[in-house]
């Protein structure tokens, strides 16, 4: 009897997703499924790290949606702590390192899920790989970044990097009582939203008493005698004290182990791969943040490091493995996250993403409520929306405003998915009662505006003699 | 100068969009409007009464979204209490008859707009005509049964009927500290809900105090000596004593001068119109609770009283009337009400209404969270839906939950807008954080169950022989 042998490199969202559906599919007297995990942790949420590091989540168990002793019940091999530290591509076979005890050991594979995820940007700057310089991105980083918070020497900190989790992060040191600092390098954060949407988030993170250094970027880590990060020094010479230093740079995609094993990238820098998740090697698939997934507007391959994603590939690969079928279909960058109480969300393209693809477009925006205005709790939320010049087909959606604000964006990403025009999100039928929305909708009131400027701007064109 | 003539019947969300966007669009001079109502009141929330009744909304005129004078100053000439008693449509002329005089006069009309709404169902059986029962459709009704409320005489409460106007009456005078019952003659309230939902409508009312009384009809109202309700008896005999009585039992188009005059109803007995809203008469258009709207799943033609779709439906009339284009859409069953701390929405077709259209679907239902399962104040949420045999296509979609929960149902609106098949839903990029949704959004898990269940009803029908 010989039974195919799976073998999984990465234990969490995507890794784990690939393995559990195909274990779904076929039992263990038909394919093997070997997983290594070099953390202590598997299947677990990098998303909430921030909010255990602020206490608003108990324990790292919390986080963890399937420990290794589950999936080893449901029959994956699962190896922890385990390092892949080679890929032979040509004999079809991984080296493996324990990290405990060094030692090393050849795995065979039929077929192989690469799903490393991804690490932190960290700058090629003097002092960044100094002790004292945290990059989150793994459930051991949250415990090593708690650790060092929970020591009593940490009373600064400086974030160097103001997007998502830079920003998750920085709140979670303030919930703490201590003394923060956010520089990044764009006139507004999160620089994945226009500048408009970025005021309103720059506003509540000052309003959270945080310090923001916008428009500046972090030239060099200083050190003390004992090597570790005593101050981050900027490009124009200010030097912000610092006991402890956050990497909110973003992440990059871990690929290395597939470079040197010669599995191609794609152009963003992520694994290359087809739309049922294979990459260009027979026999690997890869999935989660260490792959290029396709942008659906602006037909860009693009990373987008989301546990989100991650599960849906993961499942995509674990189907096809399975012996079923399955695709990816693309991504439209939705986002979501909150600062405090404001919460913001995005999808599609932001005016320079709609700009770096091609495409011409008005926007709008209106302001106004989370449920109708007379109604109790009602609360703002401004919509922005931009349409494609002529056609008016619905290009990006920010949403800003308090409670019940951001997710409305899902409304919009299921537009954008269907390629609807600004009138035809109007005549959607959207549930309205008084504890729910306005009577319009803000979605639907930000949809007659943006429809109204797309003639408005036809109009002109027309005054200005512009061939149609 | 001859000004075109435009006569408005009816002063609410329907017939003042309609006026107002024809005035935006055309100037005085060029275009004269008369509006007509019979009430106090213009562009109010009708949807916002019972939570004035309740006390939630302070007053009435928290409920007005614009007055008479404000629109008097917008150039509408309106007439408040004055009733169009009568259309000539051949002479294009109505009578109107002044409330407070008795004062009856010609209008003549160019185009006229009837937008007369709809008035509360009242069983034609004994009583039901009496003091003491209350049916509450315009703000004056509320007036009445607030005044009512207050007078001191009111301890029982018997609301015949228990939809959403019914439950969210009925919650009203309970929060006033009343000793209230709901009768229906369904199995579970709400009865455009399944009732695997009902059930969650009923145990969530039960929970507020409020007496539930199912699976029964109301045969008549008993009056005391001076005329007035003071009991309620049910079909099977029993008798529910009652201060007061509220009807509970939906609306119905108010189309009797319409009617009389010869404008014609469609199957529903709303007013036929066509995609512009033009009835089948030359020169009249009509909009809101009156008229009837295509069902885009079902393919019928049904009234749907909603503000949301009076103030689109107004919007077309006026955009038409001024000059321009556009066209209402149709609905898909869209809704969405609370019950105490319930959320409860739907949108697209219930089983029961998916089998009348002849459709035949598989359902599935998931059980989630509103935010990461872990973050604090994750509350619970059921996401049910229905998806066509072989074809995946989204059918319908029902929602209970906690805060949070309902207004997800906008996104499955959206879906089923755009005939997407529960397959694709589940590719959809829905946003994702721990304040704001699970991994795997209640949606998308729900969409993926849809998706199996198609599958498995598949593969069920290869074994059992069916022809594809």
């Amino acid at each position: 009897m010989s039974r195919e042998r799976l073998v999984v490199i990465g234990g969490d969202a995507a890794g784990m997703s690939a393995a559990s559906q195909a274990r779904k599919r076929r039992d263990e007297d038909d394919l093997e499924i070997v997983a290594f995990e070099r953390g202590r942790s598997t299947s677990y949420s990098a998303c909430g790290i921030p909010y255990w590091i602020g206490g608003a989540v108990d324990s790292e168990a919390d986080l963890i949606a399937r420990t290794p002793e589950q999936h080893r019940a449901n029959g994956i091999d699962l190896r922890m702590r385990t390092e892949v530290v080679g890929i032979d591509l040509a004999a079809r076979r991984v080296t493996a390192r324990e990290l405990e005890t060094g030692r090393e050991y050849e795995q065979p594979y039929d077929s192989l899920v690469y799903a490393t995820g991804s690490v932190p940007m960290r700058p090629q700057a003097e002092g960044f790989d100094a002790p004292g310089v945290f990059g989150v991105q793994v459930l051991d980083d949250g415990a090593a970044l708690i650790a060092e918070l929970d020591s009593g020497r940490v009373e600064r900190v400086v974030v160097v990097g103001g997007g998502y989790i830079g920003l998750e992060l920085a709140e979670a040191c303030q919930v703490r009582g201590l003394d923060v600092t956010v520089v990044d390098r764009s006139a507004t954060p999160i620089g994945t939203f226009d500048p408009d949407i970025g005021a309103f988030i720059a506003e509540a993170v000052v309003r959270l008493g945080i310090r923001l250094v916008l428009g500046q970027s972090a030239a060099r880590v200083e050190t003390g005698a004992d090597g570790r990060a005593v101050a981050v020094h900027l490009a124009d010479g200010q030097r912000l004290p610092a006991d402890l230093v956050v990497l909110g740079l973003g992440v990059r995609p871990n690929v290395g182990l597939a470079q040197a094993a010669g599995i191609p990238l794609g152009p963003s820098g992520g694994i290359a791969v087809d739309n049922r998740m294979r990459t260009q090697v027979e026999g690997v698939w890869s999935a989660g943040d260490c792959v290029e997934s396709r942008h659906r507007l602006s037909g860009q391959r693009m990373v987008v490091a989301l546990g989100t994603h991650a599960n849906k590939q993961g499942r995509v690969v674990g189907i096809n493995l399975g012996g079923g079928y399955a695709t990816f279909p693309g991504v439209i960058g939705t986002a979501v996250t909150k600062v405090c109480d404001l919460e913001v969300a995005r999808t599609g393209l932001s005016e320079a993403e709609a700009e770096a693809a091609g495409y011409r477009y008005v926007s709008a925006h209106v302001d106004s409520t989370t449920k109708a205005g007379y109604f109790p709790g009602a609360k703002p939320v401004r919509v922005k929306l931009l349409a494609e010049k002529r056609t008016g087909r619905l290009l990006g959606g920010q949403i800003v405003g308090r409670e019940g604000a951001a997710k409305r964006i899902d409304v919009l990403a299921t537009a954008i998915w269907n390629e609807m025009s600004v009138d035809e999100v109007l005549g959607l039928d959207l549930s309205y009662a008084p504890p729910f929305s306005p009577v319009w909708d803000p979605v639907l009131i930000a949809a007659r505006k943006a429809f109204e400027a797309v003639e408005a701007d036809i109009r002109q064109d027309v005054r200005d003699g512009q061939p149609g």
